[in-house]
């Protein structure tokens, strides 16, 4: 292999293969990028064995062939070179080391064999649709705060994608939930995408597919089988496993009968719970929600520390209502009102809680309370 | 007590304060800022017991009196308050609680007996004089990467500030090494200065010091006595114990008879130490220099990751030289260069090697080799 390419294409790509691959590895060649030359085209593929991710970048190519080097001391190399310099890597199959050249810099990276790289199989997509970035990023950027940590309920670890029925017709939805707060995004429903069977997108691939939705611009392929999940730009492949469980059934969590409505901004919203929050540094704080006719007073009360409270002006015309919920889940749920007021929805001190956008139904949240 | 006081002048103080309380303490007065109101003037006191640090504010004094909160939750939820507020702290006495009010916003904190607080004894200083804050940033910055964090070796632990001869008379010196580098830097001996017992300034004092230096135009009020070092700003006091140990002889480590001259761009030189290194994982990461006549080529060599070279244009006439620093070293040290090009002095590769900027011999460091 021999190759000339730009440092600033040769970046991006090696960027995305070091954030693939695992920082402790016990299968050494799981720690590099394989790097393969052909035509005009140098691909550059890292995977953990869940996720595979491969970016083209063009190049010149002057003989084709293949390496594989640790991605993130390669990374580490190309992000010190010089802006705009030309990179020059070669790899004569024989001596074991790849060549890293730029200006008056040489490196010789140890490399491993190509053929002792796993590639993942191939797999038969049964669904295949395009979204616009946008859409996509919108439907993982607001649901991906709820998605659990708890290893034991693997099945909550990711982001559940599915076609339901919407209010007005089916949907591409995602679903996540830690069983305590839950998020549920609609968008419409793609072409193509009526038959899909609903997957759970592990975190690892949100993060990943997030990097490929930053412009507006992009149509991104998505391509569904039972055991796979894959998205694709012209010069991005990601491949990720899909998370073998089954999704509970979210439905019966999402509250249809709260009726006491609180409308806030979300940003003062915000502020106050994160002020009043301060004097305890327990992390599952407590936050107190007092309602009266267009009146909301937050308040904590912590024996040690002392006590926080903050009244807000809002809307809000039924009978008063006291109800706790941890401070964390109230600060990332107000977080994802990005257009209106948020939109409150109380049953009494112990149902679940609903916020949304505005009159929104393609975003909602449900929040559990806590006792205060 | 009752106050009022702009948010902004709030925010500076008890910043200020929060740095100097320890994180973990078992005494919990020291987790606390001493609030004493008089006059039209606040203060707010921090200790650790080691160093002490006195922030005056003009406020609106309705009551005076004292109080003493937890410096970490009120510099939090003063940082959260909105920019532009009027803050009032009221505590009555009776409650054990300090109110704090903005806006909508009202916090009761804990308080703890005002008498408890640890106030350090004042000490007499036989030494006072006057430097520009600009003089005194110079001395410490350029000296504190050299010190110490053994713990073992406590009299390494600061930097030695004291009177030396230098090479046109007397000097203010501050000298910093951990065995391994040095760093001598000079000032003109201010007026005043010239009976200074030398002092060890401890580096948590060295970087709360660093917080008064910012503004050019200050004049630092300095004061030294056996055990305390004082440096005052019309509005902050900073009193720090100096370590209780003898520096050692630092002028038998520093080579006078290297007469091999290398001449380099500092930002060129940093940039491809940096980028050699790269290859190699290891903490202890040996960088080799190899000098010829006007060219320096620097290599890492690391069996398991590969290798990496780079190759300089340098000003050298002298003959040819090999030489293995420490990666980390000399990238800290090209660091202090700022104005001209470092100038090394090497004698022979087992031997400490000096570097200056240019021909300034007010700041000179010095470094030792390791064999590679």
């Amino acid at each position: 292999m021999k190759i000339s390419i730009e440092r600033s294409a040769l970046l991006r790509a090696v960027a995305r293969a070091q954030s693939v691959v695992e920082r402790r590895n016990t299968i050494p060649i799981l720690a590099n990028v394989l790097i393969e030359a052909e035509g005009d085209t140098v691909s550059f593929r890292a995977t953990d064995l869940d996720i595979e991710v491969v970016d083209r970048a063009p190049a010149q190519v002057e003989r084709a062939g293949a390496s594989t080097v640790n991605a993130v001391t390669l990374h580490e190399i190309v992000r010190k070179l010089p802006d705009g310099a030309l990179v020059r890597l070669v790899d004569d199959g024989a001596s074991g080391r790849l060549s890293v050249e730029a200006g008056r810099s040489h490196f010789a990276l140890a490399t491993l064999p190509r053929q002792d790289f796993p590639v993942m199989a191939s797999s038969e997509y049964s669904t295949n649709f395009a979204a616009p970035a946008p859409v996509l990023r919108r439907l993982f950027d607001k649901a991906k705060f709820a998605i659990s940590t708890e290893e034991t309920r693997y099945y909550l670890n990711g982001v559940y994608m599915h076609v339901a029925d919407g209010e007005t017709g089916p949907v591409l939805r995602c679903v996540a939930t830690d069983g305590h707060r839950l998020a549920r995004i609609d968008a419409d429903l793609p072409d193509g995408a009526a038959n899909m069977a609903g997957v759970i997108v592990p975190r690892k691939a949100v993060n990943e597919l997030r990097k490929l939705l930053d412009d507006d611009e992009t149509e991104i392929a998505v391509s569904v089988s039972e055991t796979k999940v894959r998205f694709a730009t012209p010069g991005i492949v990601l491949t990720s496993k899909v998370i073998d469980g089954t999704f509970p059934d979210y439905t019966r969590v999402i509250p249809t009968g709260n009726t006491k409505r609180l409308e806030v901004d979300a940003g003062d919203f915000a502020r106050a719970v994160d002020r009043v929050a301060t004097v305890s540094s327990e992390r599952s704080r407590a936050v107190k929600l007092q309602l009266e006719e267009d009146r909301l007073v937050l308040s904590v009360n912590a024996p040690d520390a002392g006590n926080a409270e903050e009244e807000l002006v809002v809307g809000y015309a039924d009978e008063p209502l006291s109800i706790g919920f941890n401070a964390k889940y109230l600060l990332e749920i107000a977080g994802q009102v990005d257009r209106e007021n948020a939109v409150f929805l109380f049953n009494s001190s112990g149902d679940p809680t609903l916020m949304r956008e505005g009159d929104d139904a393609s975003a909602v949240y449900v929040v559990m309370p806590m006792r205060v």
